[in-house]
């Protein structure tokens, strides 16, 4: 197992950055009001394919050698990573194989082939991705990059809170939703490295995921990784794209800094997400509202002074809202 | 008539910098393929309100004399210049009365609320609006401020295009909507001040509207200011923010410089609405798609290379989407 240093990060930055958006941060009295301290929104539902995914994917592909590289990259995703290797292999000029499950959103299966790449569908299940994206790897000899527990991509993801610290210098604490956990273990690489370059003090990194998909928090107590429960696979959280199970990869950098897992209710997510909308006029996914869930759940110490939320995507069927649909 | 001129567009937007938002500008591949240009997106749908009318309301209410500031400000609106003036009179510390159509969005209502502003409601039509200010002011001799057929707020206006000529100075076309004609006029005075300031080619600003209000493309071709027909009254757009009258303060700058103004249809107003939505990520008004479903409906002169839009606001009830209402 490879793990990612935090002294790869800017390395990482500087490679991908001509690719990427610098996406905007946001602010609003409203919110500052209600949580009751600053808080700064990093809008990565403004990245390319709409989603962070699309750093690691740079950073996973773009750097491969022809050797590696000629028979295309592959993947299984329920959408923005999908999205994110796709759009890389097309920035790349190279073939990409899209493991999708039948249900995934409308919205994200039209992305992925408007980037030109080949979709397999599958059942959605983890097993059934996995077998089927073993099947497209033997047939194509395809490079295969996984959404999370891939060095490139942590490190591609740790971009966000690389760009967010840098603007917003005086953040104590950033929190993240977590799935897989890429992108909360590359924000905590990213803050160690801004810790080691400025004489500032070391950000505090916290991830934030749905009672009803609670394996992180598990996984955290009892210090293996755990599933989700049957009864949670049975009754699926709304926050979608944090159904998956944590990489050792994460697991390792979250288990090293004693990551905290605060954990909230469906229905302060559609709450929170819907707040999002309302209040600051923009798209974002059910699992981006977890973190802000917490925080309008006052589930934060509150001696935060500046917090950052990295808000992960946007890419939403339009056609099936929490809102408008029975709970 | 006091007709605002392009060489005080740099002092107002000096007067309100520091109380406004500085939006940011998007684009999106997929959009410039569709419309075959560069698009920039002008995103005032982040402005503070959630709407461009408050770069208007500060202009017109934060340089206000004590004398006419002390009773407070009054205006009729159905929802976002009703917004901007309560919170311009939030910041300057002075009460401000709000009158509404009582089918006005909730949501707008209760942002009004949130600044402390008063609201009288009133029927929907612009003869109620106009009567009942009329009252209000009566009692409280507050001081009026038009929401757009006033210098100072045409000026306030002019800032989103003159911050969006200094960030893409090679845009050739702005394209605002138009209801009162306060932002497009403001638009107008905000390209010649910088073509006066700099040595580049005039850009040019022409507005787009809804077919089914289209009183702006009858007053230019009839060269006076034309109203909404009673079928356009009895059936309104979805354009909910363009169905007032122009005032005359803008249709005089529109006049002078031979303003062009396109119809599109609400048919292809929902879909840009929808469009922008599901590839941006943000959420738009029906008003301001107006101008994106003029360009892919390809009403637009293909020979501009850069367009620039103006993203007007983005205060929508997510309760009444059009796409999951009947049309």
């Amino acid at each position: 197992m490879h793990i990612p240093k935090s002294s790869d990060v800017a390395k990482s930055y500087e490679r991908i950055k001509p690719f990427i958006h610098h996406t905007p941060v946001f602010k609003s009295t409203d919110l500052n009001n209600k949580v009751g301290t600053n808080v700064w929104l990093k809008c990565e539902n403004f990245q390319k394919v709409g989603a962070f995914k699309f750093r690691g994917a740079c950073n996973a592909v773009l750097p491969l050698i022809s050797k590696l590289a000629n028979n295309g990259v592959a993947t299984h995703s329920s959408g923005n990573h999908g999205q994110a290797i796709a759009k890389a292999a097309q920035i790349k000029g190279i073939p990409a194989y899209i493991v999708m499950p039948e249900n995934a959103p409308r919205i994200k299966i039209e992305a992925v082939k408007n980037y030109g790449a080949e979709i397999v569908f599958c059942e959605p299940t983890q097993l059934a991705r996995e077998k089927t994206l073993e099947k497209v790897i033997q047939q194509t000899k395809a490079y295969f990059v996984h959404p999370y527990n891939d060095p490139n991509v942590v490190l591609g993801q740790s971009s966000a809170a690389w760009e967010f610290l840098h603007e917003i210098p005086e953040l104590e604490l950033i929190i993240t939703p977590i799935g897989g956990g890429g992108l909360l273990s590359g924000s905590i690489l990213a803050a160690e490295a801004f810790h080691a370059l400025n004489n500032l003090p070391l950000c505090k990194v916290t991830a934030a995921e749905p009672e009803q998909a609670n394996d992180a928090y598990r996984s955290m107590q009892s210090g293996s990784i755990q599933s989700l429960t049957d009864k949670q696979i049975m009754s699926p959280t709304i926050a979608d794209g944090l159904r998956t199970t944590i990489g050792n990869i994460p697991f390792h950098i979250m288990r090293r800094t004693h990551t905290e897992i605060i954990c909230v209710s469906e229905e302060s997510i559609v709450k929170a997400m819907r707040y999002i909308w309302e209040r600051f006029n923009m798209i974002i996914e059910a699992s981006c509202a977890v973190p802000i869930a917490a925080l309008l759940e006052n589930k934060i110490t509150p001696t935060f002074k500046n917090i950052g939320v990295i808000i992960t995507g946007g890419n939403v069927d339009l056609d099936h809202l929490p809102w408008n649909s029975p709970q």
